[in-house]
């Protein structure tokens, strides 16, 4: 490296000035060539971020494999990746932390947890989850209302005696959060987003969503000003079903419309990619400027489109070579087959394209999560003990929620398919922590309930799917 | 939006800090929930930025068509809507100024040009590089030197009288340049990276980088410290040699290793991503980590990899559907026309797949180069003659670099391939403008030549090419 610079100081202010105004990249380049120390900066935080993203990107393929052949899904591989890499501070190795407290990976973790939003929304039906719809609202209130319960009046008081009632009530909004990213990509993961049970876990925990949000809100509120409105209780409910159910509606009116006038102007793959992935990223923020979470605008922008909403655009580069060589008049078995492998796959163009994205970004999302977890804060055992009190808890509520999707759906498969917490769970604990009522210990409990729901659901789930066949 | 802060100042600092610690679009969304106006901070810079990425990705796609219909290619159409978006504040639009001075979207536009010439590496193989190195060598040196010397010492004191030597000798570093960037992306664009002119034109371009950054801080060095150290110049062209020639000497005797070890591990699609993506991430940090243009990085990636490296991974899902279907002793035509299709579509899936990443990100990278043009600046006709002169000179001296290619290349081909001034001139002239030697007249001048040669370039390129058949 160029000599760094002794003259830091204005150095810093440069750089940050010339990040402002221009290309952050070249100007990087082109202050760290020049020959002069106090230019020098050496390796920015451009840079850094390219080389975390590289380690990540590779990191998360290499855990997700080995994850697997333990039987546990990819997903727990990149989180306890970023278990280990968040925690190498123990070992006295801090080069990670930065990573943490960067804004440009948090910022791509978020689009991470949007894509795979909007993929599995791309790989739901609409009208599928319409038809589970009431099922899905049932346990996903369930779902909510009983881990609440047991957190804040049971668990909570029994296990962690002596703190406010506060804590429990912050406790009982931890347990009642699915994680609905977690939870749709473990069914992704095992290939199952096409059974009802499916349906029913992800409409819930739609659901589940908007309803953990109210609870944040109005606990949230409990604590700041020792009251309740019910207008905005009622605003925050109103809102979520007027932004869920119009862009839906709307978004649907048009999709067919746009994509065709669209498709006029360049009916390249690179539109139709362009098209899917803008509503997504436009619902998202849309969902988050009035105050929802961005994963269900992303969500909701995949349900939006049906793949025949897109049949204006051209087929893929192979579909386009390989069509015109089958002969046209044979009904031959070989071209019948060919053309229907060639269909299924023209009509999944938009998700494959939008695959590497995921591949890309997701990963930095979940690595990042399992960052937040803090293994200092477990080395007590009454801890852990108090954990696995908690998490029975935890598992305890949802299972019940199972119950409640009625008869011809498998229980089990619904009850375990809401049990990971997540990052929504993280979140929860955090604003708690961050308002003062929940105690270091108190979050270290959640943060091992939220890791011991997300390590043994998939195990369950996928002997439960055998058994069932 | 939910209560507009009252307390900005402790929400701003809760925020930030939150963010530090946390995914920030759930903390984002956790916060703009909570019914307190000191938390609501509302649509946050991550939200925002969700926003205009989508706008960027469409508004790019639907530009591109635009441009192309005119005869021009799709990047002119994202650098003009750069330069629309970046001059609204004079309509007293000013919602996109922010956009430009985003650090994330800094970091995404250089993440797009480095994926950019990652995808442009690919395409390019090696050997055919090496084949016209000395060739490639002779007209980037020319195209440096003829250039840099017309700026410096002719057209620059003719034209634009009265400035100092040092303001003269950054002008003729401008001139100097050739974006890579853009270069590749016309080529690639029409299609015709294959050709030996293209491969002269890419190797000089690299090279150029290379020398025009040697002329940059030789000419910095002059300006800050009135002298030029031998061994600094020496240090940097041989940094950027062992560089170049290490990583690829090095990256093609891991990678057929690599692949297979990685493969046994995981032989699906996403690995061989990640890979290929990982590499070049990992690459760009380095050059950057030296000094050199993290773009330079991303190519060498690129020409690591050549497809039978990656011969250890799955074929794409369609091919793994159709192969089977064929007659396995079948040497009838169609069977074997459809292999053939096949077999080239697996051999580009590590291409296929970053191509999504590059119409994410590469339209930002553009689109943000656009939005440096500052309009305002250019409403003197005069400043706009004197710019036109730079233009001629820029072209002619980049034109008769093309003749050194040599007997059987199309000196034209070759001579206009160098024209375009890109990114790195408005660079150059940057670091000139920050170092107080270039009046914002002569950065003016500099950026409509930019535009200009960019603009010219393509249609003449594609009569030549047209001419040549």
């Amino acid at each position: 490296m160029r000599g760094r610079a002794p003259l830091a100081a204005p150095a810093q202010k440069l750089r940050v000035a010339a990040t402002r105004r221009a290309c952050a990249s070249c100007v990087a380049l082109a202050l760290t060539l020049l020959p002069l120390p106090a230019f020098a900066a050496g390796s920015g935080v451009v840079g850094e971020n390219l080389l975390w993203l590289a380690m990540i990107l590779m990191a998360a393929r290499l855990f997700a494999p080995l994850a697997q052949r333990l039987g546990f899904p990819a997903v727990l591989g990149e989180l306890l990746l970023g278990v280990a890499l968040g925690n190498l501070g123990l070992l006295g190795v801090h080069y990670f932390d930065a990573v943490a407290a960067d804004p440009i990976i948090a910022f791509l973790a978020e689009l991470g947890v949007i894509v795979l939003l909007l993929q599995i929304g791309l790989e739901t039906r609409l009208g599928d989850l319409v038809k589970v719809g009431g099922k899905a609202a049932l346990v996903g209130s369930v779902g909510i209302a009983l881990p609440f319960m047991l957190g804040a009046w049971l668990v909570g008081p029994f296990l962690m005696p002596g703190k406010t009632d506060n804590a429990y009530l912050f406790l009982g909004a931890t347990l009642a959060a699915t994680s609905v990213g977690i939870t749709g990509r473990v069914f992704r993961d095992l290939g199952r987003l096409g059974m009802a049970e499916a349906r029913i876990v992800l409409g819930a925990a739609v659901i589940d969503d908007v309803l953990g949000l109210v609870i944040l809100a109005v606990v949230s509120s409990l604590v700041q000003m020792g009251t309740v409105s019910v207008g905005e209780v009622a605003w925050i409910i109103a809102e979520a079903v007027l932004f869920l159910g119009g862009s839906i509606v709307i978004g649907r009116a048009i999709a067919p419309h746009s994509s065709r006038w669209l498709a006029r102007l360049d009916s390249g793959h690179s539109m139709l990619f362009a098209q899917v992935l803008a509503t997504g990223l436009f619902l998202a923020w849309l969902a988050h400027a009035i105050g929802l979470a961005p994963i269900i605008g992303a969500f909701a922008a995949g349900l939006l489109f049906e793949p025949v909403f897109l049949n204006a655009f051209e087929t893929p580069k192979v579909v386009q070579e390989i069509e015109p060589l089958l002969p046209a008049e044979s009904r031959s078995g070989l071209s019948e087959k060919i053309r229907a492998v060639l269909s299924r796959h023209s009509g999944h163009q938009h998700e494959h394209m939008i695959e590497p994205i995921g591949y890309f970004f997701v990963p930095v999302f979940f690595v990042l999560t399992g960052m937040q977890v803090d293994l200092k804060t477990l080395a007590d055992p009454q801890l852990v003990l108090i954990a696995l009190g908690i998490t029975a808890a935890a598992v305890v509520g949802k299972l019940a929620a199972g119950f409640a999707a009625g008869r011809g759906h498998n229980p089990w498969v619904v009850g375990w398919g809401m049990v990971p917490r997540g990052e929504v769970g993280l979140i929860f604990a955090m604003v708690g922590k961050q308002l003062g009522v929940m105690s270091e210990a108190m979050f270290s409990v959640i943060v091992l309930m939220v890791i011991l729901t997300t390590l043994v659901t998939p195990p369950v789930l996928t002997a439960l799917l055998r058994r069932q066949g």
